[in-house]
């Protein structure tokens, strides 16, 4: 099958190879040097435009928000033949993705949002989870091309929910982080060993993902890498934040760390990692859990 | 070893019953009620008052607050032989538990405190976590004691740290609680199902011991038990806001979720259980996530 | 000057009466029975129908939302000619009113925003504090038509920015008057007599429009009278809340009483006064502030 | 009568001077040279130790915390005569007042809470507010002395009640703060004069002594002076929170600003005025309010 994809991000990029196993790939990306590289290394085709990802029978998008995939669609969408499928594979906001989805949906043409989770190394081993909002048989035909990108692939709804529970799973791992950040200054203040403070959480009640997987790393080894920006997860949370607000919801929790993410963006700056925000918790009280 | 253990509820009545397998148990409770039960059905001994405790080479309280150890402790320690071994296994608050132990080491009596997790289950089963605060000879002497009770015991520092790191937990616990909450009204009100909504977070990176373990059974099954008191996690909530605010830390999502959680305490009484937040999460929205 | 004022509730009613002293006024209200006695009452011209409207001058809406405001923009708009002055003196939304004033600019019709404050008797004496947002040109129109229903005008920026300042205006006094809550609540369960506490805090750098002019009636005469909406004032501190959301920034003081003001309007109900909320922060911890 | 006056800060100096008119004044103060300045100017007598305030008839304490009256107590107390009057003047923690109450009860002397507001101005103009907590009887020889300092003098209630709504006051003079900078900063970003946005809202319900009295100096004039410190008024809602928490009250916006003041003042340094909060919150934007 003639497939597009458009954004070779750290998700696009391996997502693109995966693909491109099975079916005949088309890359395009917004600085053509990576979609040049990936050509020569993975044996997809190189789009020179947009035009050139016209003739894909699934045009797949993983773009950093909303906006850009409406940039595309804008440029795009005239020249696709009716029956294509539009997979949405970006972090994107539901509000915006029920609009687009309705814009094509004039044109013959069937969206799916399909946001994924699982970070580079998932996307690289095909294990990825992703979360598919639009009708039954745009889910089917969906789900078949992303077999090959990920493990657990789940139908939730209609069009705009998959980029719904994906903004709320980041919401909750913004949350579940702040608060580990907020205990665990606590912890270390009282001279607490982060190794024994975290091993004792993680056979506790309060243990989430954050404090069994993300944070050992930072807190225990010292390491802090760069492995999703920051600027990003605060999109994500306020895509969440913006959806229940209009869901008219009392969230005030969802609101706190909302506009805490913001002032750790503002912060930190746009190139941070989203685990520096357990640094940012602590310089608000004049501390550091960064040893050097 | 003579031992005595102060307290039969959720968690000290299958603790002595654990005890009293390598040890020569004596137990009282408020009740008295409770406490002959126990001897009748586990062979201990009955205290007829708190002086029968007085004999006994380790004192073990497994109290609802720190300010019922503290009427024990003023009743009881005057009777005691220097050397007795005090463990308190009360969800305490680290402030008071220092207090306590510097009053203790006065007339020769060593205190650790050592909180527990894991539920009536945990204790049934003898495979709690426990986390101990005191000194290193202590720690030791209380290890061995505990050992038929807990899979998982910590020392995680001096007198106080044990309480100071389960209440940190339990506030963890109660953030990601309401958080949870949040999400999951948001994405009811949207149309998801309940059991697809957990299956995803739980393979995505907002997952938490929350969503896996403890959600489930209520937002699936529909099954509502009581199992820990919303009062005794509020208590726990407040103990960690009152540690951060003594340790000047600007936390504004554990200031928060205490507040929050006190108004949920006011709102649902005195029995309902903590998971029963996530129904109040709901109400401050007008809607619900307990079907009939 | 031909004018028509469009949603006669409780500021609209006494502001047509005072324009019809130096205007022709044509009155329309959504139920007729309004217009019909303020045609009876006030010498103005009864509008059967929208299109009565599009004869005058001046339009000006008085509305509850900014939503109510565009259905009849859409309705009327097309009919209206060249030149119409259009006054929306809703409590609007700046990013609605932005647009409109977009759509009514390309058929020739300037746009003000034109919020007011100061209550019915504000309205009643003619002394509202009014904030106008549009072209220079337009608000010299604007308030030419507008100086006898306010003693206040003000040019505040262009469009928009009226129903901003006025939404942050009513944010502050949201906050003002939840955080005097929380404190009176604390005070009154101390033994204060709320005479006293209000004195005092009157004198002091706490002080506020809440404290000096809202709280007394209530709290120390025990009348709270129906004045303004809940409803109303969340869906004010909505506006700001998302206002500020799409400016990106950071205002978790905003974003948590936009929640709490959310929650109290689900519990207190659509008919709740906005003082009431006082009530509410009692009872969130289990308390009150209305006497019997 | 004679009087000893301990602290001679900001307030205590001036408040030391006016009632030297009408009695003969002992001054002390920790660091002397300002206790030899102020005899040397105003005819006081200087106390050389703590010892040479002994036979004063009333002792008046104007210090920073709680924990200063508390060092003074205990080195001065054993050598006062009973019927001694111990005025508190600082902004006392209303808990740490009631113990000291307590205490020097047992000894014969009375004890009032007397926190007054009105800053340096007030306390040289002799115009202070004066909010008193303890006995009828202790209240009125209180007023006799203090009606030199100030012109509003209340008896609030029992020891502990004049720090308790000083506490308060500041805590909603806080909250006051940051929700105005919070507006004023959306406003400034909307391109907004603050000189305008300013005298809408003061003429609007969401005014308060912040945006009348104290943001003009500021943000029209631009002139930033230090008046009282951020530290102090950090100090003040930690005590207001504190006391709010041991009465177990749901008081989520009091602990969001307590908490936020507390990273603002770790930010900003412990000599930054209270008002530069307002640059704090335009900084967690990434903006600023401070023109240069």
């Amino acid at each position: 099958m003639k497939i597009a994809l458009i954004g070779l991000g750290a998700m696009g990029y391996p997502m693109a190879r995966n693909l491109a196993r099975d079916h005949e790939v088309t890359v395009w990306n917004r600085t053509t040097a990576l979609a040049e590289r990936h050509a020569a290394e993975h044996g997809t085709r190189l789009a020179r435009g947009l035009a050139d990802c016209s003739d894909a029978a699934v045009i797949i998008t993983v773009l950093p928000t909303s906006t850009e995939v409406d940039t595309i669609v804008e440029h795009l969408a005239g020249d696709l033949a009716p029956g294509t499928l539009w997979i949405d594979a970006t972090s994107g906001d539901p509000i915006v993705s029920r609009a687009t989805a309705e814009h094509l949906e004039k044109i013959g043409i069937d969206f799916v949002d399909a946001p994924v989770t699982g970070g580079t190394p998932g996307a690289e081993a095909g294990t990825l989870t992703i979360m598919i909002g639009g009708s039954e048989a745009a889910f089917i035909r969906a789900e078949a091309v992303l077999r090959s990108c990920g493990r657990n692939i789940f139908h939730v709804g209609s069009v705009g929910t998959g980029h719904a529970i994906k903004a709320i799973n980041n919401a909750m791992l913004a949350a579940n982080l702040w608060i580990a950040a907020e205990g665990l200054v606590s912890l270390d203040k009282q001279g607490f060993e982060m190794k024994t403070a975290l091993e004792v959480l993680n056979v506790s009640s309060g243990r989430s993902n954050v404090t069994e997987n993300l944070l050992p790393k930072r807190l225990v080894e010292g390491d802090w890498p760069l492995t999703f920006k920051l600027a990003l997860l605060d999109k994500d949370v306020r895509i969440a934040a913006n959806m229940v607000h209009h869901q008219h919801l009392a969230s005030p929790m969802l609101a706190l760390v909302s506009n805490l993410f913001t002032a750790a963006r503002r912060t930190l700056g746009e190139e941070a990692d989203y685990i520096d925000v357990v640094e940012y918790v602590a310089q608000l009280s004049g501390e550091s859990l960064k040893r050097q």
